[in-house]
């Protein structure tokens, strides 16, 4: 008995620890994606591409070791929350990965052609959605339940944000047909950007219901273009 | 211990069909929001727009089931591939349902300037999307592996359309200015519905594993724009 319940909480911490190392490497892909869009840095594109292989086989070997949790040992109350919420937190970080993964697709796209514009506020989102995934994956760690309810109020940030690129990027298709194609790519690393945010936003939520039990999602309505 | 096991049963079956009901609203908010989209329908726009309160409704309610069965039951190997996947498949129909009310607020938009084009393209693109989403719904009701496995080699269809419909689009917009506010919209509308066939192919990953105990995902790249 003593054996098994030092494994059981082994296997617990294997689970924490694989979630925090995938959510690290999924930070590292939005980071060198956009540096390499900022950079026009094609090999650094190529890494991010590259690297997905490994958020996948990350993802499996969560969802593996959840699976067995559930299975063999009968989690109570509290960690078996957990493990719901590693099995639900795996998808919004495979995403997440899948965006990075987006984003240098369209670097590489862009770089063969001259900058539109000095970026500027592209990099402030890429700053904010980073900002909130790596608080959602700390509130994750520490069960700061403050720093999970702080990421839900930074989302209309956000937004907001991401309107704002839009309406420019809307603007220089206009002045110059020349544009559309960049400008048009560029509207939707945005959209990535945002689409971050949205997954730490809901990570965040989730770090409420393993910590309390309290299902906050949905309580306000949040879509926006 | 009778009782206990026919309410076992009745819950897993209670579960099974709340998923099949949200699925299925899932599937009218897609189909209403390209309706209102194709017909100028501002105020089937705004029906889907409110449809979203209930999606979200039944995704609490199907955590619930799924958590309760998990903490007060202890399912079989094959119940709790069932239930884990439930706890999968409602992050999928709820976006999905998140990308149709996305479609009805651009629809909104669209509304407001007269019509760019006759829509084909658009239209085959979401039927393509929604049958992938009927068929993972009949798949995951049947446990049909053969349907399964056909809605993922559908996907490259889709990206391909959406490609298609993407480059047509940037033409217009290279033609006249007037066009590009119309058809960035519109880009973005091709984009949702590729996400709903991803999702669609997602829960038909899920349905494999469900039936066969076998992670399909991430056998083969599917990045694209």
């Amino acid at each position: 008995m003593e054996h098994t319940s030092r494994s059981y909480e082994h296997e617990l911490k294997d689970l924490r620890e694989k979630i925090l190392l995938m959510g690290g490497r999924v930070e590292e892909m939005i980071s060198q994606s956009m540096r390499a869009l900022t950079q026009s840095d094609a090999s650094l594109s190529k890494q991010v591409i590259e690297a997905d292989r490994e958020i996948n086989q990350l993802e499996k070997e969560i969802d593996e070791l959840s699976f067995n949790l559930l299975a063999l040992r009968q989690p109570t109350a509290s960690d078996l929350r957990f493990i719901i919420m590693s099995l639900k937190i795996v998808i919004d970080l495979e995403r997440m990965g899948d965006l990075g993964v987006n984003i240098a697709e369209r670097s590489l796209e862009l770089v063969k052609e001259p900058q539109l514009k000095p970026y500027i506020h592209l990099p402030i989102l890429a700053q904010m959605a980073q900002k909130m995934t790596k608080e959602a994956l700390d509130a994750f760690v520490t069960r700061n339940e403050t720093m999970a309810r702080s990421i839900l109020s930074q989302d209309d940030g956000v937004d907001d944000l991401t309107r704002k690129i839009f309406d420019e990027l809307l603007e220089l298709m206009q002045q110059d047909s020349k544009n559309i194609s960049r400008a048009v790519r560029l509207t939707y690393v945005a959209k990535y950007l945002e689409r971050v945010a949205d997954h730490a936003t809901n990570i965040a939520e989730m770090v409420l219901f393993m910590i309390r039990g309290e299902d906050v999602r949905h309580q306000s309505p949040k879509h926006v273009p």
